[in-house]
C-alpha cells in the first residue's frame, strides 16, 4: 500500500486545523484600529501555532517521501499525530484568549509534547518497518532536534506556572531551530537515488 | 470509473468532519487549569469520535483499496455513509455537553448504527459488482465485526435509557474491536498480487 | 492543463461546503431527546442541502471526465459555480431556522438557481472548447434535465411568497429527478472508449 | 521533490478559507426578506473575497505548472502566502460587519497588500531556482500586474481613513485587472511545448 492517500487525508487535516484556527480570532464589534489591540495577543498565538503546523507538514512531508510502503500500524499512529494536531486550535485560542497566562501556556505545551511524541512513534515505526538499511533512519541521523524538543517542551510545562515568558521563549525557540529546512533527508535521498 | 476522485472526497469530508469536531470544545473563559475541568465530558467524547472516524477512514481505506471501478449506485452509497458521520460531531456535542446523559448517548448509538448500516450498503454494492470472485467478498470472509457492531449498537441504543454507561462501554469495546487494524484485505490482497 | 487540479480544488471546496453545513444545526442545550424537536426543520434541510451538493458533485464528477483539458474560462466558471454552492450553507441555515418560511424558502431557490446556471455556463464552456465532435455534447443530448430544473427554480420563487410548500416540493422533485444518476455520460463514454 | 503535494496542501487551504468565510455571513434571525439588508455589505464583502482568493488560486495554479522541482524555502515561502491568505476571511469579516468603514477598509488592504509580496516572494525564489532560463521568468515577463497591485494596495491602506470609498475601488480595480485570466504563462508554457 503506497503512501499518496496517507499523505492526502493528513494534508487535508493539517490544512483544515491551519485553516479554522483563524476562526478563535473572532472579527472585532467595533471599527476602530484600537478595537484590533485586544486581538493582538490571539494574533501572535496564531502566528506560532501556524508555524508549527507548517513545520510538522513539512517534516512529515520529507519523512513519508522516505517511507515506501505504509502499514497498518502507520496508519493509526498517524491519526494519533494528527490527533494532537487537532488540539492545537484549541490551545492557541485559549492561550491568546487570556493572554498567555500561565495554565494555557502549559497546555499549549502539553500538546506540543504529545505532538512531538506521536511523530516520534510514527518515524521509529517507519524506520522499523524498513529494516537495518532504513533511508530514513540514515536521514534523520542522530536526530538531535527530535530529542532535544520534547525534553524543552517537558521543562517549558512546569516552567509556564512560575515564568510562563520562559516556557513561550522556548516554545519560540524550538520553533526556530525546526524553521530551518530539514536539508538531512534531503540530502540522503539525493544520494540514494545516485 | 476509477476509485480516484471517490477516494479524494471521502478523505476530503472525513478530514473536515474529524477536524470541525474540535470546534464544539468552547475555549474556556477562564484562565486557571479548573476551567479546564467542564471540557473533560466533551474531551472523552471527542477521542472517541475521533478513534472511530479513523476507523472509518481506514476500513474505507482498505475497502476501496480492494475496488477497481466505481458504479453510480456507489457513489451514491458512499455519499450516504458520509452523510452519517457528518453526523458525528453533532452527536459528539450533545453527548459530551451534556456528561453522557441518556438521550444524547441513545442518539450517538443511532448515528453509529446507521453509519454502520450505510458502510455495510457500500460493501454489498461493491462486492456485488465484482461478481462471484468477488475479491471483496473473499477479504470481508464472514465479516463477524461487521456483523457484530450494529447488533451491539442496536442493543446500546434503548439501554441508554435505563443504564447509559453501559452503551457507552459498548461504544467503546466496538471501537477497541476494529482498533485491531483490518489485516484480513490486507492478506487476501497480498495473496490475489502472487 | 489537465483537469486534475480544478478537480482536486472543487472536491475539497464542496467537501468543506457539504461538512461546515452541518454547523448550523447547533447542539441543543437540554439533554432530553425533546430538545432535538426543534432541530427537525433544520435537519430536513440539512437532507435536502446535502443531497443536492452530493448531484452537482456526482455531475461535476461526470462532467469533468468528458473533459481533456482546461482553459482560463472554465477554470473561472467551475469558480463562479462554487460561488454559488458555497451559499448554499447559508440559505439552508436560514430556511431551516425559520421552519420553511416564504422569504427564506425563496432564497433558497435563488441559490439553486443560480447554481443551476453556473453549472449550464460550465457545461456549455467543455463543449464550446470541444468543437463540433464534443463527446459531452453526445453525452448530455437534449439535456432535459438540465432545462427543466432552472424553469422548475425559477417558478418555486415566486410561489414561495403564497405556498411555500409547493416550492419546497419542487425542490425535493428536482432533487429527486437526479437522484437517478446519470447515465448518459457514462454510456456515450464507453461507447466513445470502443 | 516535485510540486504535487504542496499543490494539493495549497488547494486544500484555499479551498477551506474560501469556504469558511461563508461563515462569517451569520443567519439572520428573522424571517422576512428585510432581514437579509443587513448582510448586504458582508455579502459584497465576500464576493469580492472570494474573486481575490479565486485569483490567488488561479494564478498560483499556472505558476506551479511552470515550475518542476520544489525546495524547503518554496515550501515556506508558499506557507507564508496561505498565512496572509488566511487571514482574508477575519480582514473581510471586519470589514463587511462595519459596512466598509476606515479602520477595517485600511485593515483589507494591508493583507491584500502582504499576500501580494508573499505571492512575489514566492515567484522570485522559483524563478531563482530555475536558472538564468527560467521558464516562469519568460512567462511573468515585464510582470507589470504583480508590481502594480502592491502599489496600488500600498496607496489604499492610508487613503482609508480619508476617502474609504476611493480604497474600495482600488480593490475592485486591481481584483478586475486579473480576472483577465493570465495567458502571458499559458503561451509561454505552450511554445516551449513545442
Amino acid at each position: 500500500m503506497g503512501t499518496n492517500r496517507l499523505e492526502a487525508f493528513s494534508d487535508g487535516v493539517i490544512a483544515v486545523i491551519i485553516t479554522i484556527m483563524v476562526l478563535e480570532m473572532k472579527v472585532p464589534h467595533g471599527e476602530g484600529v484600537e478595537t484590533l489591540v485586544p486581538a493582538i495577543p490571539i494574533f501572535l498565538s496564531y502566528i506560532l501555532s501556524f508555524v508549527y503546523l507548517g513545520i510538522y507538514w513539512n517534516n512529515h512531508h520529507h519523512m513519508l517521501h522516505a517511507c515506501q510502503k505504509v502499514t497498518g500500524s502507520m496508519l493509526w499512529a498517524n491519526l494519533h499525530l494528527l490527533f494532537w494536531l487537532s488540539l492545537i486550535p484549541f490551545a492557541t485560542g485559549w492561550m491568546g484568549e487570556n493572554h498567555f497566562a500561565a495554565g494555557p501556556s502549559a497546555l499549549y505545551g502539553v500538546v506540543l509534547l504529545m505532538a512531538a511524541v506521536a511523530y516520534w512513534i510514527l518515524q521509529q515505526l517507519i524506520i522499523a518497518s524498513q529494516g537495518p538499511d532504513s533511508i530514513l533512519k540514515k536521514a534523520v541521523g542522530r536526530d538531535w532536534k527530535g530529542r532535544l524538543s520534547p525534553i524543552l517542551y517537558a521543562v517549558a510545562i512546569p516552567v509556564a506556572f512560575w515564568w510562563q515568558w520562559v516556557s513561550l521563549t522556548l516554545y519560540v525557540f524550538v520553533a526556530l531551530l525546526w524553521l530551518i529546512p530539514d536539508r538531512r533527508i534531503e540530502n540522503i535521498l539525493r544520494k540514494a537515488e545516485r
